[in-house]
């Protein structure tokens, strides 16, 4: 996922929101993670209008729809979910984890609308909005504090509808050193050391064998190895123009 | 995951913050998913002090620690990580989607210290500060809007670190109801269907089978039977009443 079709097929849907900074954080969000289509139930309206008008305020923002009423605001909708924070308010709905719960969402909007639900700052969905509702989303909060911030709720909740662990992986390429370019690093540092008298004053028999190792240890990245080199060669030439200058 | 011994090892570090009002949804972020240390780097000191004595503030944010550099910030982690919005300004550090970076980083929770850095709200985080970075993190927005509001970026990099499918899977126990309860359901639709004569008025060969059928399909509920069961039976009382009192 996601394809721009499925992004375009998610409602996000504040209902009874009081504060402006909320309204304009939830299109915030809408917009990084690139999402389309705001809607209010009976916003406070003079909430909605600063929301509007502040600088900055998106095409989003602008382009939001308001309702009178949830049923109005979910009509075109084939999957509606609503968010809670509480655990077991006789929810009198089945209650999904957000990572599983984005899961479903995920598949629906593959083909269908949803209409994703976000309760008031003070009370969150009423029962009346919960009863328009097919299930009910919670993020996993800590019991000692579950009550999210509402912009902040409605971020986590889009990040997870679009999270995607394979592009993720596919950007992992990693560019570790091949083994060839950790040896040359190896030699140059034992002719640093060896030059520096290092090796000298430490005489063990796999003293090579043991800076071998710690250079492997060393995780050294591709790019990297030109610099590496750089910095060696110089301490080298150092040392050597010393032994040359003679003492 | 995550034991609380790893979200003890966490701290978010907060860099050159301006905005008393994302100082607080940091903090809140980090109550919300369970984590205790919250670190400023010189943030604005008015901003600061207004978050610390705005209403609701939280012990987190009273017991949040301030330091004059991003070195002494993090001097007792073993890895730091940088958050950035932007994709490739040169960054000549390994760049991670939020996705895969939230997994390395709780593996090094298991047994050591992670620091993790917000920028400002303006300029994220400089060149200075992303140096002292082993690697930095980016949350995966769409490319025409990559820059989020701080207190969002936080709460979704924390969630990230908590979420856990293991647990929200767990949950997902189905109770759907049993064949046998779908059965008696069935049975009692019929009886309805043939008392008000709807049977009678179709006569199909298997109109049995197509109802029966119908009802399989609405993934009824376990906890749901008695109520369906209740308005069946009172309905099919109803029609017997009817065909009672004669007409």
């Amino acid at each position: 996922m996601s394809t721009s079709a499925q992004l375009e097929r998610l409602h996000v849907v504040l209902v009874a929101t009081r504060n402006p900074l909320n309204i304009g954080a939830a299109a915030r969000a809408l917009s990084n993670f690139g999402f389309h289509h705001l809607r209010l139930v009976t916003p406070f309206e003079p909430a909605f209008r600063e929301a509007r008008s502040a600088v900055g305020a998106s095409e989003l923002l602008a382009s939001a729809e308001v309702y009178e009423s949830v049923a109005d605001a979910v009509a075109d909708c084939t999957l509606v979910v609503g968010t809670t924070a509480v655990r077991h308010r006789d929810l009198h709905h089945p209650l999904r984890r957000l990572e599983v719960g984005a899961r479903l969402l995920r598949k629906h909007l593959a083909s269908s609308r949803v209409a994703l639900l976000f309760g008031s700052e003070k009370r969150g969905l009423s029962n009346e909005d919960l009863s328009h509702c097919h299930w009910l989303l919670r993020i996993p909060t800590c019991e000692e504090n579950i009550s999210m911030n509402l912009g902040q709720a409605v971020a986590v909740c889009l990040y997870e509808v679009v999270r995607d662990v394979k592009a993720a992986a596919e950007q992992e390429k990693r560019k570790v050193a091949t083994a060839g370019e950790v040896e040359r690093i190896t030699k140059i540092l034992l002719d640093a050391l060896r030059a520096s008298g290092y090796l000298d004053r430490r005489p063990v028999n796999d003293s090579e064998d043991r800076i071998r190792r710690l250079v492997r240890r060393l995780h050294l990245q591709a790019e990297d190895m030109d610099a590496w080199l750089g910095m060696l060669r110089q301490i080298v030439w150092k040392l050597g123009s010393e032994e040359r200058e003679g003492h």
